[in-house]
C-alpha cells in the first residue's frame, strides 16, 4: 500500500524517471500485456468449465464477491487487482502464501466480465462438494435440491433464496455446469459461497438422504399432494427439476411424498427458482422461520 | 391453404412456369425483400418502445403466443407467414379484416428473434391498459402490484407466477418499459395475454386502490410485519418494488399494512419475482387456493 500511494502521487507525471524507476522495482510483481501467461490462465479459468476442472481453481471478480468467499472458507492462490481502479488493500484478503499481483488496465478490463466491478480478482481453490462433507448444526435440516439446472440465471436466483431462508444446504443433483461458472457466481451475488453446498448424481443424492433419514418431497405432478399439505418441520429436502424435463423418474419413484403446487392459470409454467421460493418459505412458516 | 399446398407441390422445380405465375397471381402477398416497406415497419414495432406507443401496436411472435393472444382478445391488424416453416392456417387467427402476407424466410429471419419459432408473426393493436378498465368477478380479488419493475425476465417470471395462481389482475406502476415489448411476451412464455394487466402512475393506483377498498400490503423493510402473520383473505393487492431502489414513499406510508419476508442469510437478496411468488401463494394458501 505504501507503494501504492507512492505511485498514485507520481501519475501522470515523467518529472520523476528515477523514483518511477525505484517504485516499479519494489512494488508487486505488475503485468500490463494481455498475453501473458498467467492472464492467459486466468481468462481460460474464466471461461471453460473443463479448465476448472482440470486445475481445481476459479476466477471470483468484485471485492464483494472475494470477501464473501474468504468468510466462506475459500483459499486464493492470487489477487490480481489493478491499482488504478481498486482502492483497498489486497493483503486484507490474502493467505500467507497468496501471491499478490498487479495488473494494468488493460488486462483488467481483458479479465473482468462486469464493467462496474472494483478492480480486483481472485484466483481461488475449488471445495470439494461431495454429500459426505455436509454437516448440519441440527437434527432437522432443510434443504434444497435441484436436478440438473442449466440457466446460471435461475441457479443463482436458487442460491440467493437459500440464502435468505439460512438452509443447511443445497444439493445440486446430475450438475450440467459447474457452480464456479462466472455467471452462476455473479447471478447469485456472492450466494455461492454463503450457502453450504454438495454435488453429485441423484441416485448418490437419494442414498445420502435415505441414510440420513432426512425425508424428501419431489416437486412434480405425478401421484402428488398439495405442498402446503405437507409436514416439512422434520428433517425435510424440498426437490426440484428443471422448466423443461422436470424431474428424473427416481425422484418421483424414491420420493417420500410426491408433491405439487396447486395451478390454476391458462399457462401453468412457472419459474423454477420461484416454486422453489414458495416451496422452501412454505417450509420456514411451518418452523415458525426458526 | 390450396395454394399453399399446391405451391409444395410446386417447389424446387421450374417445369411449370405458367402454373408457377398463375400461383404467384392468386395467392396472398408475398414479400421477399428485407427493405419492404411493411417489414422495416415490423422491425421497428419490435425494436422500439417508441414506436410502439406512436402507433398503438405491438409484434406477436409464435404461434403459440398469438394463439393465447387471441384467446386473450387482441385485434391482429397483420399475420405474416413464412410458407416454408408456419405449417398450420393462419386465417384461424385472423380477425374479418386482418391481412394475411406471406414473406420469405430471409424476411422472416430478420423479423424474428427466436430461432426456434414457427414461422408466424403478428402485428397486434394494444389494449389500453388504464385501471379504470379493470373487471373484477369476485368481492375479494387477489392482485399483485408492480412498481417499476425494469428487467424484462424478471416481468415475464411475475407475469408466470400471476397466471399460475390465477390472480386477478398484475397492475405495474410507473412502468419503465412498455408490456408489449418482445422480450416480456417472450420471457412471459404468452403469460402477458392471459393476465388481466393495468399500468398508471403509483399516484393512480393508490387512489384506485383505496376507492375500490382493496387492502394494499407494501413488501418493504419500514415498520413492517412478517407476511405470513397478516390476512390475505379480503380484497387484497401485494406490492412489490425493485430490487435496487424498493419501493417509492406513497406505497411505504399510505398501505394497509406495510410487510416482509423475514430473511436469516448472510446475504439477505431474493429475487423479485421469488418474493412476489412466496407471498402470492401465501394468500392462495389462506384462501385455500379459492
Amino acid at each position: 500500500m505504501i507503494f501504492n500511494k507512492y505511485k498514485s502521487s507520481l501519475s501522470n507525471t515523467a518529472l520523476y524517471p528515477t523514483l518511477s524507476i525505484l517504485y516499479l522495482c519494489c512494488m508487486h510483481k505488475t503485468i500490463s500485456s494481455t498475453q501473458n501467461t498467467l492472464v492467459k490462465q486466468v481468462a481460460k479459468l474464466s471461461s471453460t468449465s473443463r479448465e476448472r476442472k482440470r486445475t481445481g481453481l476459479f476466477v471470483i471478480e468484485g471485492e464483494r464477491e472475494i470477501s464473501l468467499a474468504k468468510k466462506g472458507g475459500y483459499i486464493f492462490e492470487t489477487l490480481l487487482f489493478c491499482a488504478e481502479i481498486f482502492k483497498g488493500d489486497p493483503k486484507s484478503f490474502a493467505a500467507e502464501d497468496t501471491e499478490i499481483v498487479q495488473i494494468s488496465e488493460e488486462v483488467y478490463q481483458k479479465l473482468a466480465y462486469r464493467t462496474t466491478t472494483e478492480g480486483i480478482l481472485a484466483v481461488a481453490e475449488a471445495k470439494e462438494l461431495s454429500v459426505n462433507n455436509l454437516k448440519f448444526q441440527r437434527d432437522n435440516p432443510l434443504l434444497l435440491v435441484a436436478e440438473a439446472p442449466e440457466k446460471p440465471g435461475n441457479i443463482g436466483a436458487l442460491l440467493r433464496t437459500a440464502d435468505a431462508a439460512n438452509l443447511d444446504g443445497v444439493l445440486i443433483a446430475n450438475p450440467r455446469t459447474d457452480v464456479y461458472n462466472p455467471n452462476i457466481i455473479r447471478s447469485s451475488v456472492g450466494c455461492v459461497f454463503t450457502n453450504q453446498l454438495a454435488t453429485g448424481t441423484t441416485a448418490e443424492i437419494i442414498s445420502f438422504l435415505k441414510e440420513k433419514n432426512i425425508a424428501f418431497y419431489s416437486a412434480t405432478l405425478q401421484d402428488s399432494k398439495p405442498y402446503h399439505e405437507c409436514n416439512f418441520t422434520m428433517a425435510t429436502a424440498l426437490v426440484v427439476g428443471t422448466e423443461a424435463t422436470g424431474l428424473s423418474q427416481e425422484w418421483r419413484t424414491e420420493s417420500t411424498q410426491n408433491i405439487i403446487i396447486p395451478m390454476q392459470g391458462e399457462i401453468d409454467s412457472m419459474n423454477v427458482s420461484v416454486a422453489a421460493g414458495i416451496l422452501i418459505f412454505e417450509a420456514k412458516r411451518q418452523r415458525n422461520f426458526l
